[in-house]
């Protein structure tokens, strides 16, 4: 195990009718808040108006950011940071997937910032305070709820980019996994394999340390991520699973698979970022379509053992006899998971040509040059990853 | 899953080295702290003088609560608190096993209560604030460094009480495998069984709603704590086998495997802090001599599910076609485990006789009746246990 560091203060409250306790729990955050949603499932279902009543009744006064889109973008970001400084806001509900979470905190730390906030996703600034944010996730999937981190893209340049802090870990967040009920087929899917991939990637990508409690936590998410996914996709409305979907989600990301395992980047979701900048596809089909050929990549040059532990541990793959040929079979293992669960498996999949790998490649290139790996992940080695997802 | 509230904001620094920052990370607690430690092994392996330098080269000025016990007495808190009201001390510095954690905790709500603070552990009181604790444990057992609870033995009226609040998480704890090279194999081993134990409860008494994911980890959790605990007898000054045994000890009662399983019960711990209140034994020696045998108790007469799964995914024991012969199974497996450990297995290898259960049930009783669980957990059933474990 390696050194580190791991202190996550955000409150959850779990469960069925927990919206009721809203305003009790958020009045000591101020008088006047900004409620930040999407383009209208919240308020299609009616939890909109609900959390807005809630809030209302507790005696806050409530401003509205809302049409945050998939892959959120920064004019957006922009929009909430000017509103909050105008009107004085205390703090943010956000009422929505990883979309809109990432928005408020965004704009949380955004208020606060002297300069343009863009600055701190390119690694020319730092987050140095935050305003309170409370999530009400609607979404299992990001596992923004419980962490530091948010992503925005800058539909000017054409860059998604990730930036995290200390101070927007979220103060509160209500999980209630009925909220999920409505979520549609496709994206209950793409909500899992994101959770899923943010497990595999710091269980594969560390410097191979002896790490059995992480080991353990990892595989036994992914073993609740992946039958959670298919049966919520089947059953919508199953409560227990919709619930075991949303918990494993959130302890995906909250660090604790993380803490002890070494320096680890993210190449999937780099260059997944990359692929939604470019192609405005959803983050879960970006994430599948990179898993399988990364995974092969993985076994073919980069050290099998963690692939073919996932395989045999996670995906009843048999050893073999030696790691690159159960990591190989694991990886098609998973692939075919994936179409189980009406995923991409590839590129060619989401109809991305091979010629457009050096495009990519480069977009990815500037995020990877901010997160400073870009030894590691230089050009060519994003093109041979490409290739092995083609 | 059942609902639940999860909040856990103690910072976690763990790793070699660490004792370095310890200066920069608690100067802005105060200009004054309590150093509480226990008889002398802080002493002998030089870490006490580390740990006091540490904290004078950043100008704070320490006092001394020295002298813990295991099975920690309520006149040592009384002390402490006398000496942090007179001084007017900031916070609290604890430096040992969970008898030093447990007392400094309780100094640490006492000094800001206004009345006896035994009272809280009668059920009689509510801590409302605490001085900041600061945790450096030198044993992998209780898990106090990551947790709000303490307990605290009363030696005049005899019993050993629990008390917990949200105010007495520490607010930092260094976590430092090597501090644990020196314990002695038997308390490396008692130190592996709590661990395991405070798994165990929550696993196997909630009230059997669908929880794969609190499954995974407590399941996962055993299954590192097991072989650690047993590497780390043979080789005591095994990095790795060390802090594999302490994150996993840590993670075990910090609230993450309880999270969602329901109201449960601890009803080993509620039985073994009368054993080591009448006999002043080891925790540890006391959870293992009751959990074989508590085990069977639950095979059966009380449904044998989760302890068949234990014996299952965690014991590597066969499925005998129903599941009170394979729980059964499964008491006996560890209890030879225990073995191997070193450990009793029953209350005849501590030497109490059954005649005693009478007296052992009358002292149980309080604190059941103090924890709310007298109708479950009545004097009939607490000597049916203990009969099961004789």
């Amino acid at each position: 195990m390696e050194n580190f560091e791991f202190c996550n203060p955000t409150k959850i409250i779990f469960g069925k009718g927990i919206l009721d306790r809203l305003g009790d729990e958020v009045r000591a955050l101020g008088e006047k808040c900004i409620l930040v949603t999407g383009k209208k499932s919240a308020r299609e279902t009616g939890v909109y108006n609900q959390v807005k009543s809630k809030l209302k009744e507790a005696g806050i006064e409530v401003l509205d950011l809302s049409g945050v889109q998939s892959n959120p973008v920064l004019s957006k970001v922009h929009e909430g940071i000017g509103m909050a400084r105008k009107e004085g806001v205390s703090f943010l509900v956000a009422l929505g997937g990883g979309s809109v979470m990432d928005t408020a905190k965004a704009v949380a730390a955004g208020a606060l910032y002297d300069g343009d906030i863009w600055e701190v996703f390119e690694g020319k600034g730092e987050i140095t305070g935050a305003l309170p944010v409370v999530c009400i996730p609607t979404l299992a999937a990001s596992g923004s709820e419980m962490n530091g981190f948010m992503v925005i893209t800058n539909e000017e340049s054409g860059y998604k980019l990730a930036a995290g802090s200390p101070h927007t870990y979220p103060r509160i967040s209500f999980l209630a996994p009925e909220l999920t009920f409505t979520v549609p087929r496709d994206y209950t899917a793409y909500g899992g394999v994101d959770a899923i991939c943010h497990v595999l990637e710091p269980y594969f990508n560390g410097p191979d340390p002896f790490t059995p409690v992480q080991d353990e936590i990892a595989e036994g998410l992914i073993r609740t991520l992946m039958p959670a996914t298919k049966r919520c996709m089947e059953e919508p409305e199953n409560y227990q699973q919709r619930a075991a979907l949303m918990w494993a989600a959130t302890l995906a990301l909250n660090g604790l698979t993380r803490a002890g395992v070494g320096d680890h980047p993210f190449p999937v979701h780099l260059i997944e970022h990359s692929l939604s900048a470019i192609y405005g596809i959803p983050h879960g089909a970006g994430l599948a379509a990179l898993l399988p050929g990364w995974m092969k990549w993985k076994a073919t040059l980069k050290g099998a053992k963690k692939v073919a532990w996932f395989g045999i541990r996670c995906l009843g793959c048999t050893d073999k006899g030696n790691e690159k040929d159960t990591a190989l079979e694991a990886a098609d293992a998973f692939g075919r998971w994936l179409s189980k669960v009406e995923c991409p498996r590839s590129l060619s999949e989401l109809d991305i040509p091979e010629k457009d790998h050096e495009k990519i490649a480069q977009n990815a290139l500037f995020q990877s040059r901010i997160w400073g790996i870009e030894n590691d992940y230089n050009e060519n080695v994003i093109k041979e990853i490409l290739s092995f997802c083609q």
